[in-house]
């Protein structure tokens, strides 16, 4: 089996598994006595790991249950925060951010990306806003967005910045402090921390607002009895992944390219949607002519497991929005593979694939012919 | 080590953390591929043990990531999805029901309870509501609520019930369908299943609107990638719960029987705040003169972990609001304790518990005193 759907989610490291096994015993850390001193002790230490890796303080450090639920944090509580009904948002914004904004009953203005799948206009952040959102780098695609300049311009008007770091973190630099920004989202499970963790980072003056309540732990904005063991396990997989992450973007760079340049030597028509500056796993191809779930299917015969579009569009049989924004024609769009490489990745996985690859195209394409 | 707070959280079964092991490794659910398949299938898995447990349909299950989640996700759903501004809540609902009540901006009316910690007067919901939210038992003394009294009287106006049954699942039986509520909300963690799960059980034609937004997971309720090592970890650890319920049940109330008498016999001035019918683990008693903090500090060193108030509130030194609204004078209820046991709980914790606490409240009692 080869698995190239790193980006819909990689698999646990045995060291962030350890972690949580290690921790599962943790009893409340709201708790006045030994045990629960012991948890509170396990949780601020991976919160101060958290925060020194990405650069914020511990008190920015809000555990979640999952990326999703930081973006929802983020967007729903600095609008809820602002008398501005105005929204700012990339038009490649993954659905944790698209249908949330689309639900506030905000006045939203998109910020377009070119065929290369970057933001190609910022004038949108020339007027005030109640924030402005943006991806680090896209989901589909792993187009990495220009979110130094966003940065720039909407806080020239005094706009709250939210970034989508979920897909980035773990794989490209991140300082949240030098970033500028006033929210940040990530997702344990994309960096071989468990399922169902996340952490949204809040600047210490945002005035991000709560939208669940309760006990009033982590700063009110993530009510309930914090999850220790799997604080744990993210901040442990979090640091292995950081560590790793140099050596691991130049392996995976020189994956990706390999398998793109045997893809296009191969496979007539195929076209590269994934542009520079991109993360290193990322290879989104179209083979027009081709359906994309016919693609996922033989390749899943074949023993390789990959996506096509979103994986939380898995199922839903039409071009992902990310793909209509960059302009690609549904032609092309719909036969697409989303490949994205990960931890596990070797040389000799792109080798099958490359091997594999070619005789599914064709068969796709003949399939579409009937 | 005596562990007397189960009611705050109660430890992992070993065969909760061996299912959580043996998905550890599952991939996205929704994912069109070999293992995504195996892993739609573990939840499924999961989803039909808890509806067959809980008396309802998979599709009623909403897995959460805790009993605070559901627990908004069913009171802003139901305020959201109806046009009357009314709430109906009883006095002693916990902050996840409580605060988020308070922060809808609706006219809301609270059902009283009696000394006993029950509710004794229904005729708030006489006049129709967006909803009525009731406890199944309460956390702090674990009195158990007249949930059919309550429904019967609500669904008389129209007015759906949630209820909040995060202490009651896998301690008493309870049937989602013969119940007649709308939603109900739960905790893995309770029932030795891990931190960070939770379900909502939502009847199939409730118009409960999300609260959170993205990829439409677990019926747009809870969207975000399905953390399925927890949801078959939870399944396993409610399965274990109820198997050993009605012998469980007896176990904890003849231990808490013990208990009290043993209190009762000899502290001067001891007053039981739990009355039946409440749950068989709950043990919550005032010691007037002494203070609660001291209690719980004196009791730690002695290696005996307990709680005064609601776990939620640790380290806020005012007395419960559910005390309050029992009409407890505040002298009294300022020196309680909440005792709750569990499955780990022996006979000799509890001799052992019986030998240490009159020494523990006398020296809060003369602590109080200078």
């Amino acid at each position: 089996m080869i698995y190239l759907d790193h980006a819909a989610t990689s698999p646990m490291r045995e060291s962030a598994i350890e972690a949580w096994a290690r921790h599962a015993g943790a009893v409340n850390p709201g708790a006045q006595y030994a045990s629960g001193r012991k948890a509170r002790s396990v949780l601020d230490s991976a919160r101060e790991q958290v925060a020194e890796i990405m650069g914020a303080d511990p008190v920015e450090v809000v555990f979640t249950a999952s990326g999703t639920e930081a973006d929802n944090v983020a967007v729903q509580g600095l609008f809820r925060a602002s008398s501005s009904a105005r929204i700012v948002a990339s038009a490649i914004e993954h659905p944790a951010v698209a249908e949330t904004v689309a639900r506030l009953g905000a006045d939203v203005e998109l910020l377009p990306v070119d065929r290369s799948g970057h933001i190609c206009d910022l004038s949108a952040l020339d007027t005030p806003a109640a924030l402005a959102s943006c991806m680090m780098a896209n989901n589909e695609t792993g187009a990495i967005q220009p979110v130094e300049q966003i940065v720039a311009r909407a806080t020239a008007q005094g706009t709250p910045v939210h970034v989508d770091a979920v897909q980035a973190v773990g794989k490209i630099a991140i300082n949240f402090h030098e970033l500028g920004v006033h929210t940040l989202a990530s997702s344990a499970h994309k960096f071989g921390g468990p399922r169902g963790a996340g952490f949204l980072l809040a600047r210490r003056d945002s005035p991000v607002q709560a939208v669940m309540f309760g006990g009033g732990q982590e700063r009110g904005l993530r009510p309930g009895t914090a999850d220790v063991a799997s604080a744990a396990a993210l901040a442990t997989a979090l640091g292995e992944a950081v560590h790793e992450m140099e050596a691991e973007y130049a392996r995976l760079a020189g994956l990706r390219d390999k398998l793109w340049q045997g893809i296009s030597s191969t496979i007539d028509g195929a076209v590269l949607n994934t542009a520079e500056p991109a993360l290193p796993g990322h290879c989104h191809v179209s083979f027009p002519g081709a359906d994309g779930d016919s693609l996922i299917m033989l390749l899943d015969v074949a023993g390789i497991e990959a996506s096509t579009g979103s994986a939380c569009h898995a199922g839903v049989n039409r071009m992902s929005d990310v793909l209509s924004a960059m302009g690609i024609p549904e032609a092309d769009g719909l036969g697409s593979l989303r490949l994205t490489l990960g931890r596990t990745t070797t040389s000799e996985d792109i080798e099958e694939v490359l091997r594999i690859l070619p005789g599914v195209v064709e068969r796709a394409r003949s399939a579409g012919l009937r």
